[in-house]
């Protein structure tokens, strides 16, 4: 039996009526056998381009992406997995469209979409913003596509916003699940989420937020570590702790990285910056106050400093399980001794994790389409056959 | 029978045969058989659209487009016909590519033309030479072609240029007809195209041109309303007034809002610039008299200022016929309380008749498209026919 | 017999097993089979394309291009040769995604080379670094397929560096061997590649490399002529004098521009920098010394100004093989009168070559296009008799 055919055996026992139509806001909004689809479709999908089978379930059909911060890394995963579905991708630039929030945010919404089956966006840059913009632009489309003004209702992939990220926390779940031999072995592992030092500044919550959000619910021991004031979202670690508790595993919160790093099967150890700073210059960005955003950033990179002895350095690592856990980042990552004098890891660390990084990362792509495939297509398990069945070569050989 | 079916027995009895490969600038160089099979594609690809139906007529093959003014609305529109025609989108990003006018444009349409179906071009910004751009690009594109340097001969779409908004015009005309319920019941009814103020400055003015010089070909009362000083090109008025005579409607120029609303089943309130400012803009421009510019700016928007009356408020609606005119729009509008303070119209105005201005919008793309596939398909008839036969799926459900 | 399955004969014999899989940097790394082999595809895809019949061999899969300096022509010829083959562009702008060189180009390379079957890249800014990009780049990706991290390795276009300008060259020779009537009429022909003076500043030398590179191959006679101080590569000019002996042609130096002209059946009459002050160039910019690198393009433009008389003027024209060589350049061309006071070239001889010019630059997307097709695919000839067999249609009609 094919690798795909059994995969779909997998998800005709899911329960995902739910996805068809619908929206990927935060994992958290998801039911287990919702992400579990998710991780199916991905290594589906994957097996298929593998053996160079064409996985195009639309004809035409555009792909809008919204970038309301900087990206590499997701801006490509996002055209790669429509393209391997079959859309075009179009950005729709902000800085040349000037876009604001509120009512003009409705009207651009629907006026991209006329064509549009996905929409992702990444918003990540201010506390009570990323989502808020998110939903309004979603509410839009909804109101459009009732009203008979878009032929169909796009589907939104959140490509980060100010709470989650969860392609990125989905990519490095299924990452983890493959290193650790299937999703029956993460039972009792020691992840630790914690904060490292970094000398950029303001650094989104969303990674840690989406890590601790959607490793507790496999029965993990999450723990999350930072120093004093680099707390992460309270809703989100109250959601951590449910999780936790509903999967048989534990969320705990420390303030030392030995203390986290201590036994870790798996760590992540990455820079964010302080809650309130960010709270504080979200306010400083509406009322304009320049003076006061360079301030608090001079501020804040002080106060970043203070604590550089949070680094992935090779003695912490030997804190580790066997001095051998999962080295995992985001990427990019402040490497100590070569992107930067003082970073978030050390050079030969990240040098000597370089294919498992690099691994983790290979599976945004194929995460993200399958969220676009699982909230396009109806009936998922009969189009993955069909398309194994037809074996459209992907391309000539 | 299906509508497209119905669509294409309309079509059947149209005399079009100069539409294959040939250029759109302007709709007065269009006979009315050809616009009526422009409206007729349109619906009849909506139509197929929303069964998930392809409308793919090209396997490869590019759509060129060249936008020397900002643009989101007209970008996706052109973006989302191409695609969902089967063609990929190319910007020409006139910016850092530095091109000019004269010998070079005669080059460069060549060279980005190889693999080149259609071209779309906005040049608004200049009178005298937004259309003059678009001549040059495609005169250089038959020569290309007759000398064997290009495999086929692009056609264009202006996206807007100095004289007129064709495709604007023609989604505007389509969302009337559907409003009114066909295009038979347009003869006698009144249309107020009016001058709106608005705080910004230079608005093309092709909008009120494209209305007038198009509205006026379906026997409708047309009256074009502005401050004076604000007149549109006086050959467009020519040709506004030979179509109404023509088509048994009629053209008049007033200089109050309020009489152009009086009674009116169509209201089209817009700002633009004041025409012998756009001359005179023109010529600084070429001269390169930068401080000339700024004083003409200043200068204008003064001039501006003293219309502000020119609003559509809740009390000037209260004039047209049952208070209850089609209130129309190409958007972005300047709206009162909401993106001004002072504006082209009340919000209370602009949000009740968000579903119509919505839906005049969605009409875009599917006039681009039908303009796209009447100019590249020598027998539109049998190739509407033959999509709803094959009815390969636009994506799988 | 079609004209294509004659290639297709043709391309049977040629032994270019060694194809399927590689790069292409260089020509000069390529066997006379394998450049065969590529103006032979080259030939067929445009035959095809004439022919209405889809040359699409990827169903989904990304090409990614680079560009490191600014770029129309090429860039579209990419994004064309891409379409013609079934692949979507995406661009990786460098200025928002900052990537430097060293760790961090493998890192890139790998992060957006996921759903990626082509690398375009040209970067020709700096002696010794364009090259050097390019291969870091392309070794990343070896290690990222052999580790798993990609399911393909995406095979590279050089689109130019700072060595050899591959696609311009090979698209200079297929218009020669058209407008020539055929590769066997180039033996004895006599080739002037010669600097030109320009009021612009440091332009590559990869463009005179890559024809004296490439042309030598040919049995013509190829003069290289420059002032003194506008060296091209030592390294290249000994390639050059190896190809000429090998093919049974020559190979020569002048610091004459009449001398080159005299008699010659081809003039390629160009501008480009001198070879010590790109190399100084290089440095300054290493240590990032604006001042300096402002003094020395001051420098710079005051040597080339020395030079003005190496023009191709009407009266260098009628030197050469009954005044009616053929005139060559990559555009755009420093046109005296026209695009500049003095130039490379007059306004009459350029005008009279425009035809021959822009059929020079039409053969790009196609030369791009077999090398891609020929590092794709593993039995080219099955391939080219498979797509005109089944005889798509690129467009419906």
């Amino acid at each position: 039996m094919s690798k795909t055919e059994n995969l779909a055996q997998h998800l005709e026992k899911l329960h995902i009526n739910n996805m068809y139509k619908n929206d990927f806001y935060w994992t958290w909004d998801k039911t287990d056998d919702e992400l579990d689809a998710i991780f199916t479709v991905a290594d589906a999908l994957r097996d298929l381009r593998e053996r160079n089978i064409s996985t195009k379930i639309f004809d035409s059909g555009l792909g809008i992406s919204i970038f309301r911060d900087n990206s590499t890394r997701t801006r490509f995963s996002f055209a790669s997995a429509c393209n391997l579905l079959g859309l075009d991708i179009k950005d729709l630039d902000e800085k040349t469209s000037q876009i604001a929030h509120g009512e003009t945010v409705r009207e651009t919404a629907n006026m991209v979409s006329f064509m549009a089956d996905v929409i992702g966006i990444r918003d990540d840059m201010f506390i009570e913003e990323g989502h808020k913009y998110q939903k309004t632009f979603m509410d839009a489309l909804d109101e459009g596509y009732e009203k008979g003004i878009l032929e169909q209702r796009p589907t939104l992939v959140n490509l980060q916003c100010d709470v989650d990220h969860p392609t990125q926390a989905m990519a490095d779940m299924l990452h983890v699940i493959h290193e650790m031999g299937g999703v029956e072995n993460l039972k009792g592992k020691k992840v630790a989420m914690t904060w490292a030092y970094s000398p950029s500044y303001g650094k989104p919550l969303s990674v840690p937020q989406g890590i601790v959000g959607l490793f507790t619910r496999f029965g993990m021991d999450v723990t999350l570590a930072h120093p004093e004031g680099y707390e992460i979202l309270p809703e989100v670690e109250e959601i951590a702790a449910k999780n936790a508790e509903a999967s048989g595993g534990s969320f705990k919160k420390v303030t030392s990285m030995e203390e986290a790093f201590k036994d870790a099967d798996i760590v992540y150890p990455k820079s964010w910056a302080p809650f309130k700073a960010m709270e504080k210059r979200t306010q400083l960005y509406r009322e304009g106050d320049k003076a006061g955003i360079d301030a608090l950033e001079k501020e804040l990179l002080a106060q970043n400093a203070e604590h550089k002895d949070w680094s992935c350095t090779e003695d912490m690592m030997k804190l580790t399980k066997d001095g051998k856990a999962l080295y995992m980042h985001c990427l990019p990552a402040d490497i100590t001794g070569l992107s930067c004098v003082e970073g978030e890891v050390d050079n030969s660390v990240f040098d000597r994790y370089i294919e498992p990084l690099y691994k983790e990362a290979s599976f945004k792509p194929y995460i993200i389409a399958a969220m676009i495939f699982l909230s396009n297509v109806k009936d998922p398990v009969a189009v993955l056959r069909d398309l194994e069945k037809r074996g459209d070569k992907r391309k000539e050989v």
